[in-house]
């Protein structure tokens, strides 16, 4: 059994989410989304990531992170905002002592959807889909979700390819 | 008595000094250079960086610290970079539960050197002026005194504006 939290990362919101992982069935466990205080200092906008983020670990106590990979944005400042959140949740996960495995949007989308360009109403009706019990009310926790997925899909297709090279 | 923690945030290298300003007066306590291993992942780099910030804080016991402004950079990763370093820097910060000030590097230069335009070698000779006892041998940690000596001389101009006006 793998617990693995996936994470939609962004500084005003970012959203995660629980899900077990079992001989090739996934079932729901949590999900949620952290907000910042956008009239607060950057330093203290990361704290408050790291502080709900931290929450969600203790809790749930997952074996392994998923991240999707952040888009580079057409303006500067919104890419140094988006990194700087990203840095702080990258820094928890590990300082947490967790692995942190990285995926693209559209890698995210082909592996939950089947199609890398499908989109985000798409993404959260193949969510409520594969984890029934989720009902992720805001996008943010569905995307963390679908970021799960995805980590749990390559960790069960690489498993299986290990499994075939061990027996031929 | 006030000890001031500089730094000038990067992935590859992250500098820091620490300096004391006690009466006006500035004093040289300690500098260096964190490096990353370029062939680390991104979360596992930022505990670096964590790490080596967390060993001089808990060494030295700043009050404040003080950042140099991250340049929005003509390309995106490298924004996105710098932004996930300065993200994590700011954390760490944050986590170590001091107060942290941002300042421009037009803003530094023009504090330490009087030229917003300055380059590099003017601010490493005037750090040597400022701080003898420096002897900075590499850039990022001058540039990281410099960032220091900048919020030294913003706490004394807004402390004597604050004296002016009670004085009134």
């Amino acid at each position: 059994m793998t617990i693995i939290l996936g994470i939609d990362p962004g500084l005003q919101r970012t959203g995660w989410g629980i899900i077990v992982s079992k001989s090739n069935r996934l079932s729901f466990v949590d999900c949620g989304t952290i907000k910042t205080d956008s009239e607060l200092p950057m330093a203290e906008r990361l704290k408050q990531l790291h502080d709900g983020l931290q929450a969600a670990i203790l809790k749930h106590k997952p074996h392994e992170a998923a991240v999707e990979e952040t888009f580079v944005n057409v303006s500067g400042s919104s890419t140094l905002k988006l990194g700087q959140a990203r840095g702080g949740i990258l820094l928890t996960l590990s300082l947490c002592g967790l692995p942190v495995y990285e995926y693209s949007a559209n890698m995210v989308k082909k592996s939950v959807v089947g199609a890398g360009h499908a989109d985000k109403k798409q993404v959260g009706m193949m969510v409520k889909v594969l984890l029934p019990a989720s009902n992720a009310r805001q996008a943010d926790a569905a995307d963390a979700l679908a970021v799960a997925i995805c980590h749990a899909h390559q960790r069960d297709f690489l498993s299986s390819l290990r499994k075939q090279g061990s027996s031929t």
